[in-house]
């Protein structure tokens, strides 16, 4: 076994040259008819294909043969997953959830504040955000380490499209209601998307697009942190890589030396922790524990020195005490529906995507499984309970859930005493924060975000699928120079764009014979390979559609043309049959069959023979239901290429 | 070999129970190793890649191999086949050209009228496109049989989108402009198309969606011609099913009975020599003259009337002389430019797919080859000349080339006979038509049309696929209720849809072994295939995408679940190794990679084998580009499932 060197040898587009004798093609011992598939009645089928488009991992299987009263706690243990472990939860796992809470806690607090500047929004708000949608995610989640907050990619994204209509400081109460209704809209889709167990939607935005469009919203966010880090009071409310540049540029006048210095000693000091707790996840403690740090010290240092230096902006005054209800600052009409609605599908896509996926990364590690319909309804509820609770869009975030992780959460608990951290915080610390200087709130955001530029993946997608890395850099360049949406889009669409061209253009292979075996392989992959005379074996490597087979039907032709002049140059014995392999062709529809009925009579008009080998059971039914199973008649149709070369060479023998 | 009878007996999701014995597996001879592709570097790959997406019929193959003057007259043959057929064009050629050429003016002179007035073009213009394009056609064009002039979907397509924004008869010159700059724009869009060999474009309109499509837009073809047959002159400037109808009802009081009685004779007359046609093929001239003795009858019938029916309306004045220049009627600025270039997008492309669908077609029926692209560039630069000599969008009608096909046309010579008989009319029998009554016009439509509803396709669609004729019907709903630019992109995205959703979804199926062979397949299609225990053989039918990634974990997770479940209850022996036959995965991307490594992982935590049989080219090379063969190690990729498992099962019993 194992696996051939490569080699560097270029085959002609005639691969091997070689061909086996006729005597030397090893009989198979018997002929095998080919079955179709068992009977099915179009309510069926359509029963059957339904459920494997909606239900796909079998949900119910956890109640087929229980009792009724196993059923209901099943049932609840399945909607509130903290019936599921409380029951066994103990002293020892609540010691490790208690440190793996503070420890998000110190993390989420700063960051909240942060990221709710990035939205354009109060920075309470963030805080508010770190206090509910733990609470209710930890009652409905199935992650046990997701640490739950705002994220900055949704941040960015809901700040960007809802400042581009309205004026975040001009109308800020506009603004805010804006942001709780597109919240609640994100929520609503979310749920949605989870309970009519659409979920497979978010694998639309394939992990390549998402590593260049997460990379390009990496580098936005740090644009916009220059207005922070370099003190710049009149900055542009553009998103763009060129117009922040410029924006930068032009307000030199505005730099002020004492913001820059502050932020570069205290994003080195980030950084450093950081690069610590890369090398030695042991250490994660070190950078989780750095921005709360820095927020400490930085605001002693300003409250100090708080006579002199006034060119350093500070947050200000933060109201003391918990969420207000906001149910009543949703707005469902008006002339911005539209836009908050848009936003709640873009923010909501994007932050359940990073959401399931860290819920899935942790549990794979843990080996537990997470139901992403399941999670998709806990998320948008979360949200939903949010957007009624002076909260914007929040998910699971991926760099504190690793902090979670690495600090030894085992359950959700962790979750609400990080939410009980954020509690204390809100009923008495908030006046602490007055003199936190806002460069501070930068370095965090830019300390944060530069992880998320994965070039090393964007590396491996270079290495090993060029049209992967093709999809990566065009969401990455989209968002960069177009805007965030757009790179959304266009991401989607390079990926649509590389399934259709896959099956607009699939691979044809000439396949020959093992010597010995009745394995067929491709001769150009295969030197051992040999060429059957008389035959030209193709296998099709893709379902035959409308949209391929007008390609289809000309490669065909244009191999056996090749192989025609090759056997004249070379004076081999005439060609005779064709063999389609179809073992890879899972599917056909109506122009597939029209295209190997045309390709029969073609053929047949050159006096060649066309059989199939091994088609599938729903091509084979198709094949019969449109009676082109009868045109092919008692052998046109093999169960493998092997039965098909021996039977067909076994008939001419015996013809004179 | 031959076919099993369909079997109604309902396997249970575990199919086939029985288990082949250990000692039953047949052992291959020998255990073959696994080849990784011939190297390539990637320019090589995109060069191959390339190729193949834009040259997979190799059309340089003529000239390989000789001389230059060779090549020169090769090269003039492809660009004007006339070079190709002409040298050998024989009086028994011509005698054949000569008398389809003359059937098939019998029929234009009566549609282009007719159909110049469905686009809500001057019926001249029918005439003028019935000319010069047709001459142009003879020159490039590669197919034989193709009857070049206007036709009757693009005709009404044009007409109902250019009406939208200009009322032809108030602003009339506005809209001549407007459709001679839609026409440029169509032939520029179909040559560019050809040039750019990008003819795969029109693919993606199956032929299900045009069954629909078609046929919805024949109907709005016949409620059109309500206000003809009779006699309305307020009609609805609307073109759906509702409106239509509606304003037939609501003008009750405009309804003549002159017009009606005259109608109905003729329409009686007209589906009759069509019935006759259909049924006797070699009678095609009966339904081929019918056309132009009833607008012959009809004028004679009016003029001799003409001072009792004033009732009837006529066609009346129409000016003498050929096709006048209107290279300046084009207008490439201002306001409508947007419209005339979508109306051209959208007119150029149905007029391409049925123009290629119909040259593709007779082709086959005599055993030549179009060339699709070829074709493209000749359609295209027909149309440019076309709006350039006051003609409007043109293609092969389908049922004028049946005509010529059936009255025996040799080459495009036929075409060209057409033209001439069409000059004469333009020259000196235009008077004639002065009396010609609209009904006549409005019936000759209606029995055209009345072809394009394919009800028998239909029924075959919903026969042998159930998703094509849902494509099928949607495209026909979209056209009749919403509009008919609507109803293509409803075509078109349902037929993308259908792609995607197969590979969202793949099949996935548990193999079993045929005793006495290396052959593996479903068990739950062959009854004979027999489990191997301790083996669980998944064939995966999809490539392996983002967009299906998720799924087929969850799925392949689930068939373990559901195998281990069976083994507990039937005390068999425990689950050991996984096989994953590949033969159907022709392609993975990044994310398939990563699921393929993430499964291994897990199953190894569950102490299960993940093993792959018969990875495809690119595959293997994706495998091995990121080091993931490595990590599978000398026995976890195969070439075929027997080699696996017997090798496997060797392993077991040779450790204690």
């Amino acid at each position: 076994m194992g696996v051939n060197s490569n080699r560097v040898d270029d085959f002609s587009s005639h691969g091997n040259t070689l061909k086996i004798t006729a005597e030397a093609i090893m009989p198979p011992t018997e002929i095998h008819r080919v079955c179709l598939p068992p009977y099915k009645t179009t309510r069926e089928k359509l029963k059957q294909k339904l459920g494997e488009i909606f239900f796909p991992d079998d949900p119910l299987y956890r109640f087929k043969n229980q009792t009724l009263v196993q059923k209901l706690v099943l049932g609840l243990q399945f909607f509130l997953p903290i019936f599921q472990w409380g029951p066994e939860y103990s002293l020892t796992l609540f010691k490790s959830d208690i440190i793996s809470g503070l420890t998000i806690a110190s993390l989420a607090i700063p960051q909240g504040i942060s990221y709710a500047k990035l939205a354009n929004l109060p920075p309470i708000i963030g805080l508010y955000s770190s206090f509910v949608p733990p609470l209710v995610y930890s009652i409905l989640g199935s992650s046990r380490h997701l640490a739950v907050g705002p994220v900055s990619i949704a941040s960015l994204v809901m700040g960007s499209m809802l400042s581009e209509t309205v004026h975040p400081s001009e109308e800020p109460i506009l603004y805010l209601k804006l942001a709780f209704t597109a919240t609640f809209f994100a929520g609503l889709f979310q749920a949605s998307l989870g309970l009519l167990r659409l979920g497979f939607i978010i694998d639309f935005l394939s992990k390549a697009t998402l590593v260049g469009f997460t990379a390009g919203a990496a580098i936005i966010v740090f644009l916009q942190q220059l207005k922070g880090l370099l003190g710049i009071v009149h900055f542009t409310s553009k998103m763009q890589l060129v117009p922040v540049i410029a924006s930068v540029i032009n307000h030199r006048n505005e730099w002020s030396w004492q913001t820059i210095l502050m932020g570069f000693i205290f994003l080195a000091f980030l950084l450093t922790t950081r690069h610590i707790s890369t090398k030695k996840p042991k250490l994660f403690w070190v950078s989780a524990a750095a921005p709360l740090t820095s927020v400490t010290l930085s605001t002693v240092i300003i409250f100090c020195l708080r006579s002199k230096v006034h060119k350093i902006s500070v947050i200000g005054y933060l109201p003391k005490g918990l969420n207000p209800p906001s149910i009543n600052m949703l707005e469902f009409d008006g002339h911005y529906l539209a836009l908050a609605i848009k936003t709640g599908l873009v923010t909501g896509i994007l932050s359940l995507t990073e959401g399931i996926a860290v819920g899935r990364t942790f549990a794979a590690l843990k080996n537990y499984q997470v139901d992403g319909n399941k999670e998709m309804i806990s998320i948008g509820l979360m949200n939903m309970a949010g957007s009624c609770s002076s909260c914007y869009v929040t998910t699971g975030s991926f760099s504190r859930s690793a902090v979670n992780f690495n600090a030894g959460a085992q359950t959700a608990i962790s979750n609400i005493v990080m939410a009980a951290a954020v509690l204390v915080t809100l009923l008495f610390l908030m006046p602490l924060f007055h003199y936190t200087p806002n460069v501070i709130l930068a370095t965090i955001i830019i300390t944060a975000v530069i992880g998320l530029i994965d070039y090393q993946a964007a590396y491996k997608l270079w290495k090993v699928d060029k049209l992967d890395f093709l999809a990566c850099l065009s969401s990455f360049a989209g968002v960069l120079f177009v805007s965030v949406p757009m790179g959304l889009v266009i991401a989607v669409g390079v990926s649509v764009f590389k399934i259709l061209l896959h099956v607009t253009r699939p691979n044809t292979l000439v396949m020959g014979n093992i010597p010995g075996t009745q394995i067929y392989q491709s001769i150009k992959r295969y030197r051992e390979a040999l060429r059957i005379p008389s035959f030209l074996i193709l296998a099709l490597e893709s379902p035959i559609y409308f949209a391929n087979s007008t390609y289809l039907q000309e490669r065909i032709l244009r191999w056996i043309r090749e192989e025609e002049d090759w056997i004249k140059a070379n004076n081999e014995s005439a060609l005779k049959c064709i063999v389609l392999d179809m073992t890879a062709v899972t599917a056909i529809d109506t122009t597939g069959i029209d295209l190997v009925s045309e390709l029969r009579k073609m053929l047949e008009k050159r006096s060649l023979q066309l059989v199939l080998a091994n088609p599938v059971a729903s091509v084979m039914e198709k094949l019969h239901l449109s009676k082109m199973l009868e045109s092919f008649g008692s052998n046109g149709v093999y169960l493998t290429v092997g039965e098909a070369v021996s039977d067909i060479s076994a008939s001419w023998k015996s013809e004179p």
